[in-house]
C-alpha cells in the first residue's frame, strides 16, 4: 500500500471535521486514487512542531486561519516542494501574489476551494471549467451570516438588531460579528474571485465594502412592494478596460437567480458572453461543509490527472422507490365518495397531505398530494380506486418531490 | 512557441462554435498554459481522414455524436495515447465502461463535461470537488427542451401541443422531438451521472424513463393551487445498498432549489450528508455554451496540474460604476414636492423606473427605483435633493440589481 502523507495545521472546528472526514473516507479514496491519505501530524497553537510535520508530509492542509504565522508556514511548505490546500481567505486576499508565485516556482499544487463560499465550487469552476472563457462578471452572496440576517428581516419583519441576535443564538453569527456585518469577510472573498476571474492583483484593502448594519425593516418592506429582495452582494466586473470589485447591499428583482437564495446559503453567478451565466449555490460555511471542500482539493492534488475512472462497482439497481404523489380523480358528485376513496388509501397505508375539491356533477374532481409511499404500494391503491364505481375515469398520478430538509 | 494539436471530429453547430471559440481564445490560453492550442485537422462525414488527423494530434475533440463510427474513433484515439474530450452522451451512456477502461489503460485524460447539462459543471463537480464525498442523490433538470415546454405551459396555460410547437419555432425543440419529450435524452445523462456519483455501471437501457407528452394544462393548474411546479426530473439516488436511476415528471414544492429553474435552463442538485446540497444551474444547451464546456475540458487536459496561477496582470480598478438605485425620501406633504424632486433628478439625467407614495403629513414618503446611472452622478443628485426644503431627512439609497437579460 502506498500512502500519501498529509500534515494538518489547525485543529479547530474545520480542522477536526476534516480529520474525521479523512479517516471516514480513506478506504474509498484509496480505492479511487491508489494511495491512502494519512495524517502525518497535527500542529496547533499549543502542540506539534511545524518543521517536523513538514518533513514527513507530501501535502500541507492549512486550517489555522489568519496571516501570522500561517503565511510563513505556507511559503515554507511551497518552497519545500509540498502541495498546499488552504481555506484561508485572509492570507490569500492579502498576500495572494506572493503565495501564487511561490507555488508556480515550486511547480506544486495550491488549492483553496474552501476559502470562498465553502463547498460551493466557485474556485474550481472559474479556474478550470471556465479557464477558456472571457468572464464579464462574478457576483454573488458570499457571506452566510449576513444572508441569514437579511432573510430573517424579510421573513419576519424583524429589526436588524433582533435578526442579528437570533443569528447569534443559532450559531450563524459570532459574538463579535464585525467582520461579517461590515462586509469585510465578503470583500476578502471577492478579492480572491477577482484575481481568478480577471487575472488582476486585487487585495483586500482595495475592495470598498459597505455592510448591512444600517439597513432597516422599513427598507425591506418598501422594497417588497416594488418586487425586490435585499441581499449583501459581492461583485467583481469588467468596466471598460478596468474592473470594479466591491461589496454592497443591493435589491434584486425576483427573477434574478440570486433573489431566491435564503438563509445561511451562499450563491455565485458567473457571467460570460459564450455561456450567458452559471449559478452555483450551497451552504457557505459549517465545519463539515468546509472540510468536504478541503477534501475535494486534497484528492485533486493527489491525482495529478489523467482524470481516471476506476472500474465500475457492482451495485443493484432498485426500481421500486418511495415518493410523494399527486393524485387526480374524476369522481361522482355524491355522498360517501371521499370516504370510499379515503378507505382504500388508508387500507394501503397511503396518507393524504393536502386535498383540493373541485367542480360539481360531471365535473367533480378530487385532487390530492399524499405523503411518501412505495411506488408499488401506491399503484395497488390506485388500481383499487379505479375500480370504485364513484371514480369515473383513470386517475392521474404524478410524482411529487418534497422540499428539502423535511 | 510550443503548440498543442487538437484534432476535431465533427463540424456541426457545436463543432463550428468550438473552432471559432478556440481561435478567439488562443492567445489567452497560450498565456495561461504556456502552449498554444491549434486545430490540426477537421473530420466531417464528407471530408478529412481520421488516421491522418489522429497522428498529428495531441488530443481529439469528438463532437460528431452518435455511436457509429465515433466509438471506434474514440477507442482508437485513446489506444494511441491521445487525450479525448467529448460531448457524446449516447456513446458514454451505452459504452461507458469500455471507454473508461481504454482511458485508464492508456493513462490519458478523458473529459466530457459537455455531455451532461452543457456548461453547467456537474461532471467536474461530482468527479473532482466531491471526489471524497459520499453522495446520496443527484437529481435535476437535465433537458432544456422539456423544461422550456413545461415552463411555457405553466406561464401561459398552453396545452402540451401548443407549447411544443412554440419550442420548435424558437429552436428549443427539434422537428422530431421524440428523444427529448420521451425522457430518453435525460435518461442517457442520468446514466452518466449515476456512473460518476456511485461508481456503478449504469447503461441507458437500464434507466426507466417517462416523458411529458401525456401532461395536461389541467395538471399544472391544479398543482399551482397546491403550491407545486411541474418539472421533468432525472434522479439517481441510493436506496439501501442499491441505487435507483430514473426520469419522470414530478411536482416540486416552491422552496425546492429546482422549482424556480425555468425556460431552457438546466440545473442539478447534489446531496451528500457532509455538504447538505449543492445546486448548479445554467444554460443546458446551445452551440457556444457547449463549446465553452468543451474548451474548459481541453484546457484541463492541456495542464496536467499543478494548478498554476500565472502572474497577475495590471488591470485598473474602477470605483465609479453604473447602477440602478432605490431612493427613499421623507417629504413634506404639500403640492409641488414631487415636481421639485423630479426636476432635480431629470437635470442630472436620472430617470425613474417605478415609484410608490406612502403616508400623509409627517409620515409622507416617496420611494422609487431609478434606471441605471453612474454612482457619482446619482450621489450629486441625492445631495441636491437633501438640500430641498421639502425633503425632511437624509434620503436612503440602496443599489438595485436588475434582472438578467435586460
Amino acid at each position: 500500500m502506498t500512502s500519501f502523507s498529509v500534515g494538518l495545521l489547525g485543529h479547530g472546528t474545520v480542522g477536526a471535521a476534516f480529520a474525521a472526514l479523512l479517516a471516514e473516507r480513506a478506504d474509498e479514496i484509496e480505492e479511487q486514487v491508489g494511495m491512502r491519505p494519512e495524517v502525518s501530524g497535527v500542529l496547533t497553537r499549543s502542540r506539534g512542531d511545524f518543521r517536523d510535520i513538514l518533513e514527513r508530509s507530501d501535502l500541507i492542509v492549512e486550517l489555522m486561519g489568519g496571516v501570522d504565522p500561517t503565511r510563513d508556514y505556507v511559503l515554507e511548505a511551497l518552497g519545500a516542494g509540498k502541495h498546499v490546500v488552504t481555506a484561508n481567505k485572509q492570507l490569500l486576499s492579502q498576500h495572494g501574489e506572493e503565495i501564487f508565485a511561490a507555488a508556480r516556482e515550486a511547480g506544486v499544487q495550491l488549492r483553496f476551494e474552501a476559502a470562498v463560499a465553502g463547498v460551493v465550487p466557485v474556485i474550481r469552476v472559474i479556474h478550470e471549467t471556465l479557464a477558456g472563457a472571457h468572464i464579464d462578471r462574478v457576483h454573488g452572496i458570499v457571506n452566510g451570516t449576513t444572508n441569514f440576517i437579511l432573510s430573517e428581516m424579510a421573513r419576519t419583519g424583524a429589526s436588524y438588531d433582533d435578526a442579528l441576535r437570533q443569528a447569534q443564538e443559532l450559531g450563524y453569527a459570532e459574538a463579535d460579528p464585525t467582520e461579517d456585518v461590515t462586509g469585510k469577510d465578503a470583500a476578502a472573498k471577492m478579492a480572491i474571485l477577482a484575481r481568478l476571474a480577471f487575472g488582476a492583483d486585487v487585495r483586500l484593502d482595495q475592495v470598498p465594502h459597505e455592510g448591512i448594519e444600517h439597513l432597516t425593516a422599513g427598507d425591506i418592506a418598501y422594497a417588497k412592494e416594488l418586487g425586490l429582495s435585499l441581499k449583501l452582494i459581492g461583485s467583481a466586473e469588467r468596466i471598460g478596460d478596468g474592473i470594479s470589485v466591491r461589496v454592497y447591499p443591493a435589491f434584486l428583482y425576483g427573477e434574478h437567480p440570486l433573489a431566491s437564495v435564503n438563509g445561511a446559503f451562499n450563491a455565485v453567478t458567473i457571467e460570460s458572453p459564450a455561456i450567458t451565466e452559471i449559478t452555483l449555490s450551497g451552504p457557505g460555511a459549517g465545519g463539515s461543509q468546509t472540510a468536504s471542500a478541503v477534501l475535494g482539493d486534497l484528492i485533486s492534488a493527489m491525482i495529478p490527472p489523467p482524470s481516471l475512472f476506476p472500474p465500475a462497482r457492482d451495485v443493484p439497481l432498485v426500481s421500486d422507490v418511495e415518493s410523494s404523489f399527486y393524485l387526480h380523480t374524476e369522481v361522482a358528485d355524491e355522498p360517501g365518495v371521499l370516504a370510499a376513496i379515503a378507505e382504500v388509501l388508508g387500507r394501503h397505508g397511503v396518507s393524504v397531505k393536502s386535498l383540493v375539491q373541485h367542480g360539481q356533477g360531471d365535473e367533480a374532481r378530487l385532487v390530492m398530494v399524499v405523503h411518501p409511499v412505495l411506488g408499488s404500494v401506491f399503484d395497488k391503491a390506485v388500481s383499487e380506486l379505479e375500480a370504485l364505481d364513484a371514480v369515473r375515469s383513470r386517475p392521474r398520478v404524478i410524482a411529487v418531490i418534497e422540499e428539502h430538509f423535511d
